[in-house]
């Protein structure tokens, strides 16, 4: 049954606006209809580029309109945007939102009462942008057995990684350059210190996997810590393949990643958003700039990458737009995955759980403050390979960097995959 | 509303035995209840993998069950996988099919008898295997103004590209190791010479533009008249670009291509399957192998690249699958597109439509017992820009080369695009 979608909307900010213009100016759009009613914002003093009627500083106004069907909620405010989309859901109405913070931070409670209130809640936006990758996971994969989905998913962190790669800037200076942008928040640690894609990997466990995970408890290394010489020692690291011949010029990326880990029952997965050295059979190691990539590796139907632009008002108001013209028909994402856990529960089965107990091959930089001698007695390596004065390439178990993850931090360390990733017997 | 999925399977070749595999043997599929009650084959002498109760040899006894209500349509015998898919749509049942050939030649047709039945054709196994590019465009795009949609679409012919160019293969043993692989189809003419490749391209046609398209009247080369030289050419074929530096270094690729040729109105739309010179900044240069990818140019939604498995039965078997899983909910492609452009057609608007009036750089290379004269007493090009004894690059207008694509194949002239693309005014 289709419908008219009459929306009310909140936050006119880069995706606001971005949708509201593709509204405006689509030329497809025949056939489809969908009105904006209202739009609420939060600074008064603001100059709007629409007409003043549209705008509200008061959610009620949407969320107690009955005539209302659909909040879109694209709001800078994590903590606001749970507000008013559980309300809106408890109301009965559908939402559509891109606000991947407040989803990784309240998904499980938001997914029971989009089933208990029989609404629909669609987040297409909230992961790279314009790739459909929730939908295709949430459709397209629901029966597959997934062995990873991976990929780059945060635009201004890679942006950085290109123009230092590419182009010799200094981190720094690249960094500004994606502020300049628009590519990069205000405050950058969002991006850089892999926040953005830990949430949006926590979003895609759900969808792949079924589980729900606390963006605290994954393993998160950023590359605020990067510098140049970083990115100049994986151009000429080198690694002997199985042929015998050497793979070098890898490329520094920053990779979000769920894969499972090889075990008797093959439940256990491992989460992380960390550097990478990639070489150029990854298929991430062509996706430059402010690009976003996903990588899903299924039992049947093999490796697939997407990609696209993973923000920017346009792509990202795109992938609203679909959300919104999916709801003509009440599309919902059915969580069979979680649904299926949840019975394996029940009958006591074993379930899907994540696991750092893996042991992995880093590269680890450390600056001349900390001697070598007090970072390994902080930092436990179960191997190490090389070693100079300012870093060191071995073997650690992946749950001691997380457990390292503040001494990490305070001393400015750099680290990144650059080899194997092995589960522990 | 969901409902046990009772299956009719017509073929158990490849992808039926591909798709029996995975129902079989795929963890991941409670909750999802679909079974095989009947398959429909030919050949009565071969020997079966599975118990012999399971098949049949006439399709009626599929046909006339009232108990199933999909049939899923994988023979290769495109004329009579017509008759049944009609046959099934027309008593009411469902069909899932991955029958590139058969759609290109009846989709129109089909279309309407679904929209007449209130049945459901789905085939997103026909286009490009386990790349879910049917359903993206159907429901990511359907509000979208695309620029094009393009890529490379053919497994096989890629294969043989790639070892071409990167193994120093020969033509013809790299189509050998193709066909050993089980890539090509043992009359490779299908794959080489681009018919697959047109049959997908007029599929996307549909779901992209809302036109249907007649394979014939495609501008359609292949890669079979290819000569490693050309492979050499394009490498050191060397370009100038807009900031006055290099690109050179271009692999071949046989690309498959419909965009919107830029004019006042928009409307006009140019289908090609071409050789193509292709740079490393292009997303299909790194796409080796047997890999297939789409790439989708949209107005808001931007470039988006779409790489994985074009063939193979548990590549192709898993997008059957996800058809399969769909039709619990009675799913359908709405054709919004082919809707609109009807409305249009009734208001006397204009209508998308195919031009070949088209200005092309192409690259030519003739064999020996052709001389250059005689060439170019037979095609016309508008510009020659370089010469040699058995080569010619030049602009040509490419209703010239669909017209004389007879005399290109009779003396196995080699074409590919090389340069820029542009509209005639
Ligand atoms: N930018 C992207 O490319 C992108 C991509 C994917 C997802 N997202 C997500 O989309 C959401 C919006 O991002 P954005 O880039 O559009 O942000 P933005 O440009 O900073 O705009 C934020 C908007 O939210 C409004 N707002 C903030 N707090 C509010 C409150 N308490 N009540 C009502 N309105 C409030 C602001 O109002 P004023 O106008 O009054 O300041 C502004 O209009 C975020 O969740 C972000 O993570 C963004
Ligand atoms: N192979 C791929 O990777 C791939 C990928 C995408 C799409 N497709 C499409 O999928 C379809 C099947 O391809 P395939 O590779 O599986 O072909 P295949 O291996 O050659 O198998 C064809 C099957 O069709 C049966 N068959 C042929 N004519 C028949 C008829 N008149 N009545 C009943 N059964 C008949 C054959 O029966 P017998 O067993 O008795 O010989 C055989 O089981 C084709 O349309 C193809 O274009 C294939």
């Amino acid at each position: 049954m289709k419908k008219t979608v009459k929306i009310g909307l909140f936050g006119f900010g880069c995706v606001g606006q971005g949708l509201y213009d593709i509204l405006q100016n689509n030329t497809e759009n025949t056939g489809f209809e969908a009105q904006i009613l209202k739009i609420c914002v939060k600074n008064k003093e603001k100059k709007r580029e629409i007409d003043a009627s549209y705008f509200t500083f008061d959610k009620d106004e949407i969320l107690n309109n009955s005539e209302i069907n659909l909040v879109v909620e694209l709001i800078s405010d994590a903590e606001e945007a749970y507000q008013i989309v559980k309300k809106a859901l408890l109301s009965g109405k559908n939402v559509v939102t891109a606000n991947k913070k407040m989803l990784a931070l309240h998904l499980e409670e938001l997914v029971r009462i989009q089933k208990e209130t029989g609404t629909s809640l669609l987040y297409e936006a909230a992961v790279c942008g314009s790739i459909p990758i929730i939908r295709t996971l949430a459709e397209y994969y629901d029966n597959e057995f997934l062995y990873s989905v991976s990929g780059i998913f945060n635009g201004s962190s890679n942006y950085i990684l290109s123009k230092i790669s590419n182009e010799n800037l200094s981190y720094d200076v690249a960094l500004k350059q994606a502020q300049k942008l628009g590519f990069a928040e205000a405050d950058p640690t969002l991006d850089v210190a892999g926040f953005d894609a830990t949430y949006k990997l926590c979003l895609l466990a759900t969808q792949a996997y079924g589980i729900f995970i606390n963006p605290d408890e994954v393993l998160r290394i950023g590359i605020n810590n990067l510098k140049k010489e970083d990115i100049d020692f994986a151009k000429n690291y080198s690694v002997k393949k199985e042929n015998d011949q050497n793979t070098t010029n890898f490329k520094v990326k920053l990779v979000a990643s769920i894969s499972r880990i090889k075990s008797s029952e093959n439940n256990q997965v491992l989460l992380y958003v960390l550097p990478v050295f990639v070489d150029a059979e990854n298929p991430l190691y062509n996706v430059e700039n402010e690009n976003n990539a996903v990588l899903v590796e299924a039992a049947f139907s093999d490796k697939q990458t997407f990609i696209g632009k993973g923000a920017g008002g346009h792509p990202t108001g795109s992938a609203v737009l679909s959300d919104i013209s999916a709801l003509r028909f009440d599309y919902q994402y059915e969580y069979r995955k979680t649904d299926r856990n949840k019975e394996k529960n029940a009958l006591g089965q074993t379930l899907i759980s994540p696991t750092q107990n893996v042991e992995a091959e880093v590269y680890l930089r450390f600056e001349n403050h900390l001697s070598k001698k007090e970072l390994l007695q902080n930092i436990d390596f179960t191997e190490i390979l090389t070693e100079n004065e300012n870093h060191i390439i071995g073997k650690i178990i992946l749950s001691e960097l997380f457990e390292k993850r503040d001494f990490i931090e305070k001393h400015h360390i750099f680290v990144a995959l650059c080899g194997e990733v092995k589960a522990v017997n």
